[in-house]
């Protein structure tokens, strides 16, 4: 069993999350992957759970993923929850600065260029249901979401990951959003270098779906 | 004088910039509080010049700032390049797993949740001067922008920096584009924590403005 510190002897990793949230996904899938036990708490997007003082607490800008690694000690930000949970494990390049810059690299392009365009109009299209309140503003999204698509196919024309040709944490955030992308009515089919990665991140070992 | 590789010595690290840029301002910042030498390259954004290919080949994004550390190896993503440089600094806690994951989680919220909201109101207001056709857009972004302040305010209430009470890579991350605000139409009078703290990042030895 993985085990990374102390704490883990005494509770298991608590992660606030919501089933539909890709941020959420990327957090499940990494510790799934790394074979870390944890519990999953609910929290309701839709009612508002994330603005309640209680959760304000566990992370001031009331978002999910929130893992709690301690007691009373809560990690927020998929992509710095990630590099905390892969540090020292192979889907974080080890003892390498340029290849780790990289890494972060893919993970503030997907935070900052890929998954707001690609999640909000999948959260207004298939969840919220209000795609017509919100047509304008899912124009604009949709052209920048198209945007980093295209820059990601470019980069997978070329290589089978997104670093060092192997599967990293970089993959892992890229993937979550862009694998449910059409529920955002992106059109994937011109995406085939996308589509192939997509296959080779579903038949990593220990590999689970959003669903799941 | 600070020297991180060999590279170092046979050439000066080439920022590819934009002076009105709040992600370039960063690096900026962080290079000449580090004193590191480096050329700076001017990159007229408004003539498109970022979308040409010679410099997608620096950065398939089609943004600015990218580093070059190297004859033909470039950085992008400010947020990964502040966290490149930094690496054994005071800029960046060392050796505590828990600090660095606490920098990260403040970049990211920086790229994710404050910077996009700030940054375009504050180019459509006062660089393309197209305020009007952006109006809808604008009022979406500063409902979000206004958000993350308030995250931000409640935090600098209770301390003096963000991440262990000393300045670190994710003040320079925050500063960036906050103390602008106002040129994105921010009311920043209700914020007296925020300016309060502006008044200490501003106080730090080797501070450059964003204009220099």
């Amino acid at each position: 069993m993985y085990s990374q510190t102390n704490d883990r002897q005494v509770m298991n990793y608590k992660l606030y999350d919501s089933p539909p949230s890709g941020n959420c996904y990327k957090v499940r899938l990494l510790l799934t992957q790394l074979e870390i036990p944890f519990d999953r708490i609910n929290v309701n997007i839709l009612q508002g759970a994330t603005r309640v003082p209680e959760f304000l607490q566990k992370n001031p800008a009331g978002k999910v993923p929130v893992l709690e690694i301690q007691p009373d000690v809560y990690l927020s930000e998929s992509g710095a929850i990630l590099a905390y949970l892969a540090e020292g494990t192979e889907y974080f390049p080890r003892d390498n600065r340029l290849l780790q810059t990289r890494v972060l690299q893919w993970l503030f392009f997907e935070q900052y260029s890929l998954s707001p365009n690609l999640s909000r109009p999948r959260f207004f299209i298939s969840v919220a249901k209000q795609q017509d309140k919100f047509a304008h503003l899912i124009d604009h999204w949709r052209n920048l979401g198209y945007q980093a698509l295209d820059v990601m196919e470019q980069h997978l024309e070329k290589y089978a990951f997104f670093v060092n040709d192997s599967y990293t944490i970089a993959d892992i955030a890229l993937y979550s959003y862009t694998h449910v992308a059409s529920e955002g009515g992106y059109d994937m089919s011109k995406y085939p270098a996308i589509q192939a990665w997509c296959d080779r991140v579903k038949s990593q070992p220990k590999y689970i779906g959003i669903k799941e």
